[in-house]
């Protein structure tokens, strides 16, 4: 099928899903979750065709893991789908409403989006979460897959596609963009007639590809080279925890912790024991100069402290205040997240200010930066833009707003 | 100067900017204002360059007459300033603080955007005022004019400049780009490293070519192909009124009304009251075969539906009833402003829920439709987009959030 052909049936189903109860969406939502544990062997054994390709190919055994669908995952997916139903949905809230001198009553309703495409790559997970969020809140999806897990979201999206039809959801509010090429992934990034906003969720790479090619409205979701600041009179063991929790707890996601700048005052002493600690996982450390008087560690190069290692890497450089630090941060990190470890009360203040970030943290590990922990229920995707939406992104970051005003026969 | 080096100063004059207490940046546009009108002579004589270069031109006289200044016209710029100077400042402003079950309390916090760039067509009191909302938001602005206000612009960004001087804020927080090639300008809408946001103000095609050409962020500001729908039941008097002010009070501007459409069983009455009144202003009817039977008018083709005609012409459709207005409104308009007038409270409702533009409104003219009349105070454009803000942008669109989270050694 066409992306133009796509496009006007999105927009159709954008409009009628727009006029649904929260009941009938609630109830389509439960079907697909239902659909989804239902039709299990046939999704499982689509999925054996792209874990074989992905074998066939030499795609990384990490990867692969991420590929993968079994009959718990598909229950975690299903199960997914059931607590975005269980949210409680911003659309229709009606706020700041006031009354004008002129007696026109004005405020502002909140609306769905409308068209919403995503471009993402290996987890297959992603598909039915994406259609989940997506239709909650009353819009219509567009999804485009990686080619890796191509069978496995036709497998997910005919499965959704079939529950709706059973509901007041029309199934064209969630298509797969099945020609998994470049040239289509490029038209679906101007199609501005259609997708209202495209969401790129996944690598460095494919963020860059989609905000230099595409003509619709982006948001930008993100990589991030975390930053935590062990500033002079910090609490040692509290800076060694976070600095052990942000780095190692899972070190692939992007709120884990990149580059550790430390107080000049204090370094000597603590991070010897920030080292013993990382030691335990055998993370490498790349250190500036006078880093490497005090720990063994390599010589970091300019480029390490730009770099998102998602590893068991750190690059260290040891400042001379938080001036430096917050300078640095600006200067190398993505505006992702950033956290101080202090006892200054004015230092925290000027920190929670000055940092450029989505997330800034005093005294706690980055890896709070998700829509779970933020208690936003369910999360597309984490912003590192300033438009719309920054940082994690739930429900409220797929609506719009519209003003309403209700009058008596004012003219102007 | 480079729009490289123009990128840098602005986003180190950013960084400035966000430090500042609210004191400092009021100051600041004091000074601008009074600097204005101290230097209005030179300001004048420099505009008179302008004027003449259009007048060789041949340019229209009511471009002319939006180029000129007078010493009246910059005195009203000044007080511009001073107004939003005088108004309250988003930025600072935290909210929806929680403790969450492990302690952390979270929220948002409003911050700058940081740099943000505004290329615009003739009118140099632009550039007064957007240089005051984005420094009274605490961000730094690059404003790129149109080549025909050239010397203005000159005149009016150094004024402001040098006012800088004296105050907190560093002159680089308002820059001009001085080159009004089409070339410097497509750089500007790629300089990604620098400019967080890009505002175009202008016609439609000003409007396109940013969309099309951009990779930083946009929002859209609009054209307003308006609609007024009066439905079965409504008061004539009222309906008349209200088309009669959306369409002949200020035709030029985007919240006019372009369109009328009007139910069928109240056409043969209605629509010969409203052309009697829009007759006075001598409008031109353009009509659909039904319309035609009724009252003389040119027959509208489809073209004409889609046109926003900033002039004394008015498109006419009779519709079935209001399932037909809302699909027309939603295909053929732009998104901006559209009123029906109804006695019907399911009516009005379906219309506010499901016409899908920027202002909606029952009962009242859709002239209202700007940040004065909506109690914003000022405003730096009308978004018709659904990204980040829409409809009119006061100072809040030139702000972004960021999440704060305070903890005593939360890890994960």
């Amino acid at each position: 099928m066409s992306l133009e052909i796509m496009g006007q049936k999105a927009k159709a189903a954008a409009r009628t899903a727009a006029r649904l109860s929260q009941t009938e969406i609630n109830l389509a939502l439960s079907a697909m979750a239902d659909a989804l544990e239902e039709n299990s062997e046939e999704i499982l054994a689509e999925n054996q065709k792209d874990i074989l390709a992905a074998q066939e190919n030499g795609i990384r055994e990490i990867m692969i893991d991420r590929l993968l669908l079994t009959e718990e995952r598909i229950h975690q997916i299903a199960q997914g789908v059931r607590e975005v139903a269980a949210l409680k949905s911003p659309v229709g809230e009606i706020r700041d409403m006031r009354r004008m001198e002129n007696g026109l009553q004005i405020g502002k309703m909140r609306v769905p989006i409308g068209v919403i495409a995503i471009i993402y790559e290996s987890r297959p997970n992603v598909t039915a979460d994406c259609a989940a969020l997506c239709l909650k809140t009353g819009n219509a999806v567009i999804l485009r897959g990686g080619k890796e897990a191509i069978h496995s979201n036709i497998a997910i999206t005919k499965t959704i596609q079939k529950a709706l039809e059973r509901t007041s959801v029309t199934p064209n509010a969630v298509q797969l963009v099945t020609d998994t090429s470049r040239e289509t992934a490029q038209q679906l990034m101007k199609l501005n007639r259609y997708v209202d906003v495209l969401i790129p969720r996944g690598g460095a790479g494919l963020i860059r590809t989609v905000v230099e090619n595409a003509t619709v409205s982006v948001i930008e979701t993100g990589t991030g080279n975390c930053h935590i600041y062990a500033d002079d009179g910090c609490d040692f063991s509290m800076a060694t925890e976070i600095v052990y929790n942000a780095k190692t707890q899972r070190p692939s996601v992007c709120n884990a912790a990149e580059s550790l700048l430390i107080h000049k005052n204090i370094a000597e002493k603590l991070l010897p024991l920030i080292w013993a600690a990382l030691k335990e996982k055998n993370v490498e450390f790349r250190g500036c100069d006078r880093t490497a008087k005090i720990i063994p560690c390599k010589a970091a190069k300019e480029e390490d402290y730009y770099t998102e290692f998602l590893d068991y890497i750190i690059s260290v450089k040891i400042v001379d205040g938080l001036e430096e630090a917050i300078n640095h941060i600006n200067k190398y990190g993505t505006g992702h997240s950033e956290a101080i470890i202090t006892n200054s009360y004015e230092n925290a203040q000027r920190f929670l200010r000055e940092v450029d970030s989505a997330a800034v943290y005093v005294n706690a590990s980055t890896r709070f930066t998700d829509g779970n922990a933020f208690g936003l229920g369910a999360e597309i995707g984490i912003s590192t833009q300033k438009l719309h939406a920054r940082g994690p992104m739930g429900l409220e970051a797929l609506t719009s707003d519209k003003y309403i005003v209700l009058g008596n026969g004012q003219t102007r």
